[in-house]
């Protein structure tokens, strides 16, 4: 299953790069010779977890059924618009971070509010057709997650 | 919103009656007294909560999605069969019960095991061509969540 | 410091056997086959995880520093009586069983309610100089996490 | 039980109005015409509930005890230098912050990394014999609380 959902990351604009790329960020200031190699090994490993995938497979069906305007409303409304107060979205991250512990928990946050890299150009596509209210969450929440996994390797 | 809640629960099977009576199990022992009036009243405080009302209608939506097979695989074989170590229902009941505090989230973990009354009911309906995957543990959560509520008012 | 988390535990009542014994009760109906070895595998990796060691530190420090009056009151009165409303030793369990995702959460429940064995025994010996009010919360959190990483495997 | 709670964060050097202000700072963007006396009203608002009011007697005792040395090895040298993966300081935070949604739990982690204000200060007064390994976190909790509740108004 893993490889279907890097494929479908890679469909929806996210490369597992990209997001370890994040987790660097997060954690270099912390860890002097971290390398971009054990930032990816990280995200592969968070990525290995059955609770991680099917989480993942959750969030991007329910994206991908709002650009198809499948959902009932008001769903459907709320979602298209990621409204600011409608909170699965961080709710299903959670089920990734809690995985990792408050080194993921508190890095979500900071990147939930801060929105760098490919997750600030998933959040701003929103009312372009494409809706990533989900997984624009689930790739802050991956990162998180690598960067604490990295954080305790250190 | 809150009426249309109510609705969709009834439609799916649960009334606001139901939930308050495994509120009511769940508290009397600690409070003498307890009237269900009481335990309905917390059930519909919990309701008017809009993050309940959103993670409800995420849930219920799923469910009805898997009922009309309009889910991608391998999610919708997954929700169907209620796959035990699918676990994003439950995180999905987190997002009420947290907002209870640790009283509601010790009350959802000994709901999801033992299963009474409706929860009981909705959770062995699968396999029957409704789904309830997502509304046994969302249920589970509404009452757990009411009878935190309750303990913290006695 | 697993060694000295596991002398820590035995100097107040408990061993792994004991936490694994409950691991194998939540999970026997789940796993046929399932082995006492196996559980106690598990528990020996929960107690690997430098987040779970962390907690068990803390929550056995303020158990034991209730027992010799050296904390401020309220605080003192509150954690010696396993006031009910208190729920920060359930916060501290979550700690554990946050890392082991949603099966652990609902163990860890289940387990907070019924109480079996060794979590009945220290729970009970509240009120006789003995304060436990953190250890049988966490005791039942590595139980959780247990079982839920035997569901995994299985 | 508020009125001591808040002058024991006055002792610690926290006033409500400088945790009015971090929620503030947080919500502005998003709520125009935002002012410190619904910010203030907020944090009041947060303190009342009983188990914050427990989260923060707990996490407070534990930075004093931790200041006189009272507290058992190795946990006693890992809170006085604030420990980087010791982790129970975030989760006690998130005993206050989940009551309060998703809201409450991003804004908690972006100030648990940017540190603004009081809560840097707190930060940063480790190692001069003052033990802040709590509160800072407790403090970033209190504030993303009021915000979400702030969001949750407007």
């Amino acid at each position: 299953m893993r490889e279907q959902i890097i494929a479908l990351l890679k469909e929806r604009g996210v490369s597992l790069e990209q997001i370890a790329q994040i987790a660097y960020s997060l954690q270099k200031q912390y860890a002097s010779g971290l390398g971009h190699e054990q930032c990816l090994a990280a995200v592969h490993s968070v990525l290995n977890k059955r609770e991680v995938q099917y989480t993942l497979l959750t969030g991007i069906a329910l994206d991908m059924l709002a650009e198809r305007n499948q959902l009932p409303e008001p769903l459907l409304a709320m979602i298209k618009r990621d409204e600011p107060l409608y909170g699965v979205d961080e709710i299903l991250a959670l089920g990734i971070t809690n995985l990792y512990g408050s080194i993921a928990l508190t890095g979500f946050g900071y990147l939930d509010k801060t929105k760098p890299d490919v997750i600030g150009r998933l959040d701003s596509q929103c009312c372009s057709g494409r809706v990533h209210t989900f997984l624009d969450d689930l790739v802050a929440g991956i990162a998180a997650a690598a960067s604490s996994k990295i954080a305790h390797q250190m």
